[in-house]
């Protein structure tokens, strides 16, 4: 396929959701709940997150089908105090269990101020932004926390990869701006960049992993010689490790040596465990106020001297932010592989393919 | 003075906490607040947080005096939820504040599963880990954040610096194992590393600080031509935003450009923020099991094949428990300019010095 052939074509968000959706139904999601994660998957995509949205459709279905992935889950709290409680997903769709575990976060906050809510046999649920921007709407802050689905990180001066490059995200609310949305990976390059690099046949910066020496390796064909490194060195592993913790062990979820490989396995649970918290800007003192305190310190950073180079300051969310209008009315840009395996997934389930 | 003499004396913990007691009371502290922040301090100095213990003291007894800190504080809640609250320091001592902060929360996190105490008005409070571990002994795990007391990091690409090295330290219980304690700022290298190398006439490696134009810095003694880098380039600077927000704009505290140096100003309140959290394990499920796993968690961590060159993994917090057990038993180590600041301390303050 030559440039000119345009390999990338842009699909309405309404027929990408409309596809995930049809997807869903026809490997046994209930209606209702089909139309929750196509809804879910395709706001990453709007989103700007390539790598969480209709990419992973293949991968989902394949696990729903080697029965890794319960259908009918009946998702349930399992524990709760006034400002907390702990779900348990029935190793349901990631994204219906973190929709519900949002949710129930939300509702406690109205009344407790603040509430966080944990959860455990849940699957992959998306970009971790998706989750802590729910409470956004409702006037509150939001924090996100999960266990990767993949360990690719050592401890710190180890070799033995025992943690994920748990993500963390962390929503807050402007008035006038657009609204603060961090949602980062506690290692230096996500592994998405890492298969990019090779693909493109470039070689990564120093700094994105090393070998099992230590030492820099910047050949992107050579990734499974080596690690992620994580950011900070031992503060990036120190971060992965009590994010993990709280988002994983405290909730009896998979962390550490539990935790399975969703990339390499089709059949096994993963008992992925995920955190939540709501703050209630309301209980903190008065909710316009705090936005328009955000205005300024956002417009503070805009507006700050920039380094020789630097075209632009970044607000953690802005590009998402860029990316959700232009989307909203281009569409979204579908790849021609991602189309390709779209369509063979469409043809495997004898389904209508993306349009 | 050769090194034959000695740099570094030992002092007996109750020595020095009483020393530190004797000063606060001379410069008008009540003898129970007094006693308070002796003894949070003396813990900082135990735990090996040698930057942010009795080392501060001269600072703190100058900015007392300039006026800067109330030393008799009406610290009081100014909004609560019943997970939450917004305790108003009246510019106390943070030591105080945040005592009263973290005894809210854990009083809290009782009934209602978590609790997330916000502080305004408070200010330098010592090592962040002292309050996160406070939850510990109640069986909690416990999250702290603030807003450092010093812009040293622009934003990413940014040239003003209008953010601090906010840091976050995390506190988890393990069952026979050390507790894990991770207390780290957002940026690579802490701002008194820094100065550690200049004094030592070294070059700093490349990573902690660039220069306005970008390129590393690493002589030591040009520090104030730049910058200090943060954790992951644009990740640690989006870490150290939304923590201070969520540590000082929630609260109604001092975040960007508000944010007094108070190494260079004796007059000026800070309006410190600081958040805490505590999360009540037996909310979540069996306390024992969940210390167990943490138990297994550092055990398989610690088990792992290393680098070459790697003697041990290291688990966060161990550091600090290997400096409390030997300083409990030997005293803390006081260093000679440490000393004689300490000595012109008493001097001015007409107090017995330390001994």
């Amino acid at each position: 396929m030559t440039e000119a052939s345009s390999p990338v074509s842009r699909v309405p968000a309404a027929a990408l959701q409309a596809f995930i959706h049809r997807a869903c139904i026809k490997v046994g999601i209930p209606d209702q709940d089909a139309g929750s994660i196509a809804e879910l998957m395709t706001r990453a995509d709007v989103n700007g997150s390539d790598g969480h949205g209709v990419f992973r459709l293949p991968q989902y279905i394949r696990r729903i089908k080697g029965g890794a992935v319960n259908v009918k889950p009946q998702i349930r709290i399992a524990a709760e105090a006034p400002a907390m409680a702990v779900v348990d997903g029935d190793n349901g769709m990631g994204h219906l269990v973190m929709r519900f575990a949002a949710e129930t976060a939300i509702r406690k906050a109205r009344s407790a101020g603040v509430a966080w809510v944990g959860a455990r046999w849940s699957n992959h649920a998306g970009p971790a932004s998706l989750y802590a921007s729910m409470p956004l709407e409702h006037d509150m802050a939001g924090v996100y926390l999960a266990v990767g689905n993949a360990n690719h990180l050592p401890a710190w001066g180890g070799l033995d990869m025992l943690l994920s490059t748990n993500p963390i995200s962390v929503a807050i609310p402007a008035l006038e701006e657009t609204n603060i949305v961090l949602d980062m990976a506690t290692t230096v390059a996500a592994y998405g960049k890492v298969k990019t690099k090779a693909q493109q046949g470039e070689t990564m910066p120093e700094g994105w992993m090393i070998d099992r020496n230590g030492a820099p390796l910047t050949d992107p064909k050579r990734a499974d010689e080596g690690f992620l490194l994580p950011i900070g060195g031992y503060k990036g592993y120190g971060l992965a490790l009590v994010f993990g913790i709280l988002a994983g062990t405290l909730n009896g979820a998979a962390m550490g040596r539990d935790v399975v490989d969703f990339n390499k396995d089709d059949t096994t649970p993963t008992n992925t465990g995920h955190a939540i918290v709501a703050i209630n800007l309301a209980a903190f003192g008065d909710v316009e106020a705090f936005k328009r305190r955000i205005d300024t310190l956002i417009r503070d950073l805009r507006a700050s001297k920039r380094m020789p180079g630097v075209d632009a300051i970044h607000i953690p969310g802005e590009g998402s932010h860029r990316a959700r209008e232009e989307r909203s009315r281009l569409g979204v840009p579908v790849p021609s592989a991602l189309r390709a395996s779209l369509d063979a997934l469409a043809a495997e389930l004898k389904i209508d393919p993306l349009r």
